[in-house]
C-alpha cells in the first residue's frame, strides 16, 4: 500500500467565468476560480495526492506550469483520466480517497452525492467529499480563494 | 483499509465560556472556542475525518449546521461515540488517528497523555496528539482561533 | 499498519542566514527560515508525522523546545536518522512518505529528485517532495514565511 497528500489553493477570479469544482459547473455560485486551467482546487489537490503517493511528481512536472502548459485550459476531468493512467502504469490502483473543500463558496453540500458519484467514477474508488469555512478567518474566511486537501491510499497491483 | 481526513478551524469566543479541546476541558488556558456546539475541533476534525473514510458524510450531515440542529451544545465526547457506532455499522473499524492542533493556546502537550488517553478509549484505537503554533503568522499565529487537521485509518471488520 | 501526520510553519529570516529544507541547502535561494534549529519545516513535518504514527509524542518531546533544547541548531537529517531509530524501537518501519511544501521559494521542483533521493535515503523508504503556493494569499503567499504538511503509512515490524 501506499500513501498520498495534495494540497492546493487559487484566488477566486474577478470576472464572470464559470465556477468548476470536483468536476462539476457550479453555476448561480458566484465566480469562478482563477488558474491556467479551470482552477478545479478539487481536482489537482487529488492529483497531487496519487503523484506523490507513487512518487511521480507533480501535476506541474505531469502537465506543466504556466498559460502554455499542455494543461491549461484543461478540466479537472481529463486530467484525473491521465493521471490514474499514470498510476497504473505504475503498478498502483486507488483503494480510496478524501477530499476536504476549505471556502465560503460554492456551498458543496447541496451538490456532495453528485460530486462524490463523479469523482468515484473517475478514479474507480470510493471518493468522500466535505467541505467545511474557517469562520471568516485567513484568506479563505475573507473569500479571497478556496483549498482543498486530498488524501489517498493505494493498492500495488499484482 | 480506508484513509480518512478532516479539517477544522474556529475562532475563540469573546467571552468567558469554557475551553473545550480534545474532549478536555482546559481551565485557565483563557476563552473557550466559538461554534454552535462546544467548539471542540479536535473532536470535529476526528469526526470528519472518521465519516470521510467510509463515505458517511460529515460532521453536519450527521448532527446538523446551526443554533437549533441536533449537535448544537454537544461535547465532542458524545459525538465521536456516534460516529463510531456509524462507521461500525458501515463495516469498518478505526486502526490509528492522529490530530495536529494548530494555534496558540491552550499548551496541549502538557496534557498530552490525558488528552490521547482519553481519546483513544472513545475511539477504541491508538489516537496521538500533537500541536504546533505558525510562529506569529496567519489567523492561528495572530490569536483570532485555532484549527485541527485529523487523519485516520480504518480497517474493514470480517 | 499505521497513518501518521505532520505540520510545521516558520518565518523566512531576517538576517542572511543558509537556507535548509529537505536536508538540502538552497544557495541563491534567498534569506533561511527562522527557528531554534535550522528551521527545516520539511525534515520537521516528518518528525511529527512518524513519531504521531506510533504514538510517540512530537519533534518538541523527542529535541526539547527553546534555544537551549538538545535539537538547537540541529539540521534536519540527524533529527530524522534519530526519529528513525525510535520508531524502530516501537516496532515499527515506513512504507512511504509524502511532503507538500507551502510557500514561494525556495523552488523545490528544480532540485525535486536530489531532495527525494536525501529524503528516502534517510528514511529507507520513498518519499515524495511536491510543492504549491497559496497563489498570493496568507502568510505563505506573501512570502512571511514557509510551510509543510507531512503524511506517513508505516508497517509493523515482524
Amino acid at each position: 500500500m501506499r500513501i498520498g497528500s495534495g494540497f492546493d489553493a487559487h484566488r477566486f477570479a474577478g470576472d464572470d467565468r464559470p465556477l468548476w469544482l470536483a468536476c462539476l459547473e457550479w453555476p448561480g455560485e458566484g465566480p469562478g476560480i482563477d488558474g491556467d486551467s479551470d482552477g478545479d482546487v478539487v481536482a489537482h489537490a487529488l492529483i497531487d495526492a496519487l503523484l506523490s503517493a507513487c512518487r511521480a511528481g507533480d501535476i506541474g512536472s505531469l502537465f506543466g506550469v504556466g498559460a502554455n502548459a499542455r494543461g491549461a485550459g484543461m478540466h479537472g476531468a481529463p486530467m484525473l483520466r491521465e493521471t490514474l493512467a499514470r498510476v497504473r502504469d505504475l503498478g498502483f490502483a486507488p483503494v480510496n480517497a478524501v477530499v476536504t473543500v476549505i471556502g465560503n463558496r460554492p456551498k458543496v453540500n447541496r451538490r456532495r452525492a453528485e460530486a462524490q458519484d463523479t469523482l468515484s467514477a473517475l478514479l474507480g474508488c470510493p471518493v468522500s467529499l466535505s467541505a467545511t469555512t474557517t469562520d471568516g478567518m485567513g484568506f479563505t474566511g475573507r473569500g479571497e480563494g478556496i483549498a482543498a486537501q486530498a488524501t489517498v491510499l493505494l493498492h500495488c497491483l499484482p
